[in-house]
């Protein structure tokens, strides 16, 4: 088969290599229907994922068809449409027995693309598939369940769930990329009062207006004013961090008023400050956290019901056998205004 | 000042009786611009609520206009506008300390029409007035803010919230009287995945289709089967009763699936089967409870925000001197079709 | 091996049957080194469970070594030492991904000694036994580790953590047979401010006392001073009912203040009666419950940790070879004052 | 009457000054019968906090005999002996609405010897009288009682319930002075797994162990050893931080497992560094705070029950005339060993 594979840093390839079979009785190989690519991915293309092995199959978001099935495998068969998650659960541990599944302990978590090979390819292995597929309800297409292999679970439980967003709250979102595109769609699930978004590209500001942002700060504005007018000088029940920088996770703790939440969803490369001077009066709750997908057959329920349509997030589509040309795009969204690509297979394939 | 008295069971009279002042330290007294009738005010009619004496002004909804305070009064002021909530509270029991106002041990609760003169009259002496009274925002019109006197905050607290609604969840409404559209309304501030109603009456089902009711059982029809096509067989997540008789109560029993939660709204008159033989085993979740009208504020919040609007349960308008035939429209909604009556104070009167 | 065969109604063999083996890849094979009798197993033996089969074995609590494993099992293995929980869980189903393993929906939930073959034998299959066993750590007896195969979890999940206790409540536990006494000693991991227990047998209220029940109250009196005594009239915080007729429960009801909590544990068989005329206003909150042993890792570690001491409900100890003994004295506790019976295996058997 | 006034930093006297009277109709005068000295007010007497106008009389914590009262309290009267909160609570505004105290808006929270004149005097008028004290219980003895005006409940809700502790948890404290002591107390009332408390204080660490640690790291040792042998190398599932510096923050980031909480007690005058490259990833849940003392009343039940004592706390006992006798002890505890002292009213004065 075909798979996008990391050559260790700054080199990617779209090459050949073998077909995936079942190596444990909890395994299936899915094939790969639909895939997308991940921010994540182009870290791991700059070296900055030292776990991520050279010749590792690169990918953690797919939709698919189930192929073949270890024994052990009970949830899932052959023919079966499913999600795959980006993060495997071994079911067993004390972290997937609470559903942080994110943390398993067990040999799952985020390894698919990351330690084990992942889903940019014709095919992929899927560990655990009992506890981490989900067969796709009918009435929800492949591009939209694709958008809750990663994307919308991470936004909504690390940013809304953990940011604990009620009914008529102020919630600021700082960055406008994809994870805050989506935040704002899954905050939108608690009919917060007011979302604020802040970013200084102003194409994402756009973006963020269309998927239901009602006030919107660019580069040359201070979102402290906009917070303080819309909340009486008090400031935001919520601030959700999706950039991944020190000055904006700091933002985050300075927007939010005395007993507000700052959830932080941005993936950091350094340290952030800490302004406990200023904060340990505040009565603030701050949370991190990797996704766990808990959420997903939430999620699809609401797609299925016509709740909720991620589709709004997907800019470009390609066919598999682009997917160089997809990474380019989705590379370069500064002039592509990429957020997310999606590759489907081709009819004729497989 | 005119006002509507009850005169012992059966017999309302609208009539001239002398202002209200201050009395206590603690009291406001405001001019009513806009008040509406309640299910409980005809129940209080029939007889069936005997702690409300004869020669008591009924009604416990108003929006209106400060024009007296005592001189413990705080937070509102002569001429500010005014939410008079249903529920009066203290602030200094151990109920009010934990927003359960509706409990409140230190002489608040429901009150206004019921163990004190009430707000269906020109002005009213409302008690406590900085811990039960809401000054409204700019941009909340007087008929906006009367549903939230009791009907919203009602179904919020006592259905929406204490049944835990989560986005995705199939919740069930038994009942689309004014309380049951009103838990449609605030369930949606939830993002349900569905939202079945149940009620006999084919008007209301219109209602509450136009509301936000995706599945809607009458009379000839078995609400199991439409939950059990919702949901494969397992069940609803939360039911709400707003009917208040046991056929309903041990319906909403029935509906939920295990680990599912039943809301009671409804005011009942007479005791329940809970068939235990059944429920031991089954995970659920049972609340009952009054109105404290916490969640006014946010409410209100939402209103001014443009994310909830509580005018469509308003069928009719009245000025404030058609008292009596507002109580007669109310009184028979078969034929008229009343939900919530307003009558607002003409412009030359006070 | 010998095995406590259930017969049909009234019959009760300990007999010869053939050796269980692994059938299923998720299954284990335990040796049982101590097991016990619950009062459901007097119940099954009465005829009142007819979901279990003539020819069934007993029993669904035991501590053993596990001898053997099927293919698919990976966190326990030949020699571990284990505790078979009550409860079953398949670990895949919607139920077990929130830990509400009792619910399972996959296959699992209370199947040992109802649907399948129990543990009142010399060896026992147990179903997905990754997520249906804990290993011991050092330092925990058997006997300790058998009183957390049922009992404690479901008084402290059933009872305590769904009646929400909280350091400083005043809790009433109605029923004081080995569940009530369960719930004595995990109410106090939160410290209640008083225990008030509930039963006419005053062999059960010296035990009661014993385990730390501060107020006792026997046939002749009436609970309800006992409460309102300790609370100035209010009420109770929480009340656990762990006796399972409708008698009881409804007098939990009554001794909750407004806002209080109602946990029941005891198995029904007849309907009881909800007085929402008195209880609607009273924002009560009333749950049911089987037990998903969801917090026995947590027990163990508390056990394991000199917090908590479950063997004090031990009453009895015999050989596994006098289980129809065993079962005599268990049936009888009026004369006997059983409470919970252990059975161990010889340590030459095997 | 005599009184301890803050006369600019370094510089304290007591001094007559005249008595206090009710000022609002809120108010009310207690007469101080017991009384004691917080680290803040040494922080104070340094200058550190520039909000305290010199002339102002320190001390935010009392147990006193109220002898007059505003015209508008309700729920205190001349002659109760009452707890004089370290929180002044307006009882209006949103915060207080939601017990969250000491962040009021309306003119209290951290009022009493900060923005107003406090408690170290023979007389205090305290605002909002309803709201910011407590009837003390027959059997709750002053000294008791005194503990719980501050040190307990911030030990309790800003230490222990923020930082969600469990049944069977392991709980870090770093810090054991009088707050960290009172971490120690109060998170056993949750019944935690193991209690490892961190000083570098040999004698500090002997009255952690008697109060209930029972591990204790001392300046040599390495905590991160201790919590991984307590708990398989995984982390605490709390960590609170009860001295104020950057170094035991950030310890208290490092102690906690994936999913834990750090629960921020201490005062801070720095930044501290959070380390997100690290912790972004890890589910962290980091909460600050000021005492509410929404916790108060559960506490003195709790100590009037029996089942909670504070006195534990106090190394020394004036009279209140020796207050500067008693701030020499304080200030130096190296050499005094001292913890909580207390000064109390000599029988023949007032």
């Amino acid at each position: 088969m075909k798979a996008l594979i990391y050559q260790g840093p700054g080199r990617r390839t779209w090459t050949e290599v073998p077909d995936p079979r079942p190596v444990e009785a909890t395994d299936a190989v899915v094939r790969v229907d639909a895939v997308t690519i991940c921010g994540t991915d182009l870290h791991i293309l700059k070296g900055d994922v030292p776990a991520v092995q050279p010749r590792t199959v690169l990918g953690h978001e797919a939709v698919g068809t189930v192929t073949a099935t270890g024994t052990a495998v009970t949830t899932v068969k052959r023919g079966d449409r499913v999600l795959v998650s980006c993060i495997s659960a071994c079911g067993r541990c004390r972290y997937c027995r609470t559903a942080a599944y994110g943390q398993c302990l067990g040999g799952g978590g985020w390894i698919l693309g990351h330690r084990i090979d992942g889903t940019q390819a014709e095919y992929v292995r899927v560990p655990f598939a009992d506890t981490s597929t989900h067969i796709l309800p009918d009435g929800v297409s492949d591009e939209a369940a694709l958008m809750l292999a990663d994307i919308l679970p991470t936004a909504y439980e690390v940013g809304v769930l953990n940011g604990r967003v009620r009914p008529g709250d102020t919630v600021v979102i700082v960055g406008a990329g994809p994870i805050g595109l989506a935040a704002i769609t899954t905050a939108q699930l608690f009919t917060p009062g007011h979302i604020v978004v802040v970013d200084p590209a102003p194409a994402r500001l756009e973006a963020a207006k269309r998927l239901g942002a009602d006030v919107v700060v660019g580069a040359g504005d201070d979102p402290a004013d906009a917070v303080a007018e819309l909340t009486k000088g008090l400031g935001a029940d919520v601030a959700i961090e999706a950039v991944g920088i020190p000055e904006t996770f700091e933002l985050c703790t300075r927007l939010v008023r005395p007993c507000g939440h700052v959830a932080n969803v941005g993936v950091h490369g350094r340290p952030a400050t800490l302004h406990l001077e200023d904060l340990w009066i505040r009565d603030l709750t701050i949370t991190t956290g990797l996704v766990d997908t808990s959420s997903t057959p939430a999620l699809l329920d609401m797609v299925a019901a016509g709740r909720l349509d991620p589709t709004g997030f997907i800019t470009h589509r390609f066919a598999l056998d682009d997917m160089p040309a997809a990474y380019d795009t989705f590379a370069d969204p500064a002039s592509t205004g990429a957020l997310k690509v999606v590759l489907t297979r081709c009819s004729g394939q497989g």
